[in-house]
């Protein structure tokens, strides 16, 4: 009955645009919160694996294979996402995207997201919840749904955001586990997101393929666990770019990563924005992040997933006395930027 | 052999004091944290149920009751914690034992923890070194460890917490439950980090008990397993106030709530702060939040478990239609403001 009394009490769309979250304070805002969470076309209350959700101090979850997956990650406005360039659904979906990405990369199923919300107190009540509605879609195509979180006051948007994951019985795939001779194979795009900023940044808003790639990045979270049943010795979710994200999991497995650039088929939008700005499209491939597509290594008799495609192999073990690099393309040194680091 | 790598490459102490994290950027502040939470005494690389720690995607646990407990907490420079009142462990600390809380109210064994950080690139290394062994020091007395999180670059320094418990089996002790007849009981301190707030505004540094508590609460986790094994009908932890808190609990159970301050035994540095500010202790323990003290609902015909004390009774049903006030003090409305919110 709570959630009919909050139905009837604050319905969604009872405030206008205007309503900030100082008029209407903190216990408003987390009830109509929780009550997107709980609604929504074919949800019920609780979630298939939830035994407690939503308006408790925890959340409780029932995980039949024992083995929990948890990661997170965290967007500030102005460094993560801009208001200005993305609407509110796009910025909680893509935040969504960045924690389940991590659980797919494992090899396991989504089930649930946490999100803590640090927000001004003049954000409209209306910007947070299709912030939340963004997140709850997300966690929709992944299978998963919000069971808890925060909401503080603070000077900057801040969303922070916790993915847990089944891992249903298989052993996870880690970032170790590369061997000489696998097949590296990629699934979803690589270099539309950062395609997409080089184009909002210099004031356009089309491809929109590619600003839309920017804007709401889609891992493909089913190929994660497909990778798993095939077998991947290793995976990683490509969101700080292919060559950085490919040498973790060089160092982690001892071994040296070769990418070979003719398997890399250029789609046309890319090449239509390389071609505009008058960049190699490469540049956005290897060096760009935040599509969160999924690489895998498997076994080279292994029979490649469906959503995978081959992009190269792991040359040899990584001499680590040597100096060697760990990720060659086309069996020489990289000649782009690896990719993005925080703080430096 | 990555941990004695890493070991080797930037040993605990190497750099000093205003090493910042422009200075080293993300990938060193990233291995120096990893660092810190395998090493400590007694620990090896991974706890009793980590398949996988912090340096992959995500983290793996192995819950042999199947079902997890998960809640969320997040605390902002300058509203939650200041760092000209609080040492960086002290500020760690509380972060983890609000998060860490949330389980034990829900009658579960904290296991894990992530932590997300938003911070100023100017953020010493070390600031950050010492928040996180507060972090990691107020899991070990819970009993669980830091498994994950995330590292950002934010204006103003935000913490996010996620926390992780298993519930071993015992159904979890919710905020709905409580009925008439039922004793309240509490374990823990009431009131303490209020009035450590209120020396703390005023100027002073003591009486340093009361400053301590507020600095550093201390969470009676065991308290939480122990009332679920004694059949607690409801619980919930104070971090808002007791009247607040307490209100949260009747709304969810239906019930009225009375808190008999007669049964509230008023410590002495409680006594002398009040004294010394001429206000009435119990304004403190009524309406100050942050202890994480724990408040469970027993029949009254349960034995109360060690560390709890009876505080109350449910007095009766609620009705919600005639505007019964769901918390009442020695049968009347209370005199004092009830509690923290946001945004208002």
């Amino acid at each position: 009955m709570p959630n009919d009394d909050a139905r009837r009490g604050i319905g969604i769309g009872e405030f206008d645009n205007g309503v900030t979250l100082a008029d209407v304070g903190e216990l408003v805002l987390v009830e109509r919160i929780s009550l997107l969470c709980r609604s929504g076309p074919g949800s019920s209350a609780l979630g298939a694996d939830e035994v407690v959700g939503i308006g408790d101090d925890a959340a409780v979850l029932s995980i039949s294979s024992g083995q929990i997956v948890a990661a997170a990650d965290m967007a500030v406005a102005g460094r993560h996402f801009r208001t200005d360039w993305s609407e509110p659904e796009d910025i909680g979906a893509k935040v969504a995207a960045a924690n389940l990405a991590d659980i797919a990369a494992m090899g396991a199923q989504p089930t649930s997201l946490l999100i803590s919300l640090g927000l001004p107190a003049e954000t409209t009540l209306m910007w947070v919840e299709r912030l939340m509605q963004g997140v709850i879609d997300e966690a929709a195509r992944a299978q998963a749904r919000v069971i808890g979180g925060d909401v503080v006051r603070a000077d900057a948007i801040v969303i922070s955001g916790m993915a847990l994951g089944d891992g249903q019985g298989r052993p996870p795939v880690r970032r170790a586990g590369a061997q000489p001779g696998d097949v590296v194979a990629v699934a979803g795009i690589l270099g539309w997101s950062a395609a997409g900023l080089a184009v909002l940044t210099r004031g356009f808003r089309s491809p929109r393929a590619l600003v839309d790639a920017h804007r709401r990045p889609q891992p493909p979270y089913r190929a994660g666990i497909d990778a798993a049943r095939h077998g991947a010795h290793a995976m990683i979710d490509i969101s700080d770019g292919l060559l950085l994200d490919l040498s973790r999991v060089a160092h982690a497995s001892g071994v040296i990563v070769n990418v070979d650039s003719a398997l890399i088929a250029i789609a046309e939008p890319l090449a239509a924005a390389a071609s505009a700005y008058n960049l190699d499209p490469l540049y956005w491939v290897l060096g760009g992040g935040e599509d969160h597509a999924l690489v895998a290594f498997f076994a080279a008799d292994q029979e490649l997933p469906v959503d995978f495609t081959a992009i190269g192999t792991v040359s040899q073990l990584h001499d680590a006395g040597t100096g060697q690099l760990s990720v060659t393309v086309d069996g020489r040194p990289p000649q782009v930027e690896s990719g993005f680091t925080h703080f430096s």
